[in-house]
């Protein structure tokens, strides 16, 4: 379990050679190269925000922007996502039906369910989804 | 891997019975109880968007809102924190120093590693937080 301790003096003595990964990293999304999605989208860009080069072994943090008009592919996997929407208005769509999404909807999608995103706005639609890194364990 | 099959019907015939944690859930953040967080802390909230319960094995998602002048305690402990900030200003200290944070700020800090998130504004200052379920693998 975590522990309290101010006793602790904040910046413990590091040692000489910090193995890579074993800090904290921070940047701002813009410094994040953005990239088109390809097959099965429409107008889809990702942003890989926190990655296992970066230290994270268990998951990783993507940023999706999708134009106006634009999709993500109907399609499942063996993953599940954690999805914030960040900015903007669409569709979720899932086994179970589908639902509207817009600022500050949380959605989790179970690994295997079909599922598919679309921007019904006039804006882009912006969210962050968070994958395992399912290979890792 | 994930596949991409637009040939398959999109509501796919459901059992009866739907395991719990097998479908879909979505939700605004609004709708989950913010809690104080306590020991350490000062004037810090935690609402927990994804979670166990919901069907997420993997990894959860909080968001923390801290008041002007609150922070969280100057503490490790054995997991990482993935974090995007969503609104206000701060500080992240951490072994390697200090860093101011705003809205867009991503940060990855590794488990052990000791920190402490600062509101250095006159707003909330409000991020999510997500971390692994270690104790399921």
């Amino acid at each position: 379990m975590g522990s309290i301790d101010e006793s602790i003096p904040f910046y413990p003595t590091l040692p000489i050679s910090i193995p890579r990964g074993d800090t904290m990293k921070k940047h701002n999304f813009e410094e994040i190269k953005s990239e088109v999605v390809g097959k099965g989208c429409k107008g889809v860009n990702i942003r890989w925000l926190v990655t296992k080069d970066m230290g994270a072994e268990n998951f990783a943090m993507r940023m999706f922007e999708v134009e106006p008009e634009g999709h993500t592919p109907l399609h499942s996997h063996e993953w599940e996502h954690e999805v914030f929407v960040l900015k903007g208005e669409g569709l979720v769509l899932a086994a179970t039906g589908e639902e509207k999404i817009k600022h500050g909807d949380v959605i989790f999608m179970p690994a295997h369910e079909k599922h598919q995103f679309k921007n019904t706005g006039e804006d882009n639609l912006k969210f962050l989804c968070l994958i395992p890194y399912l290979d890792e364990k």
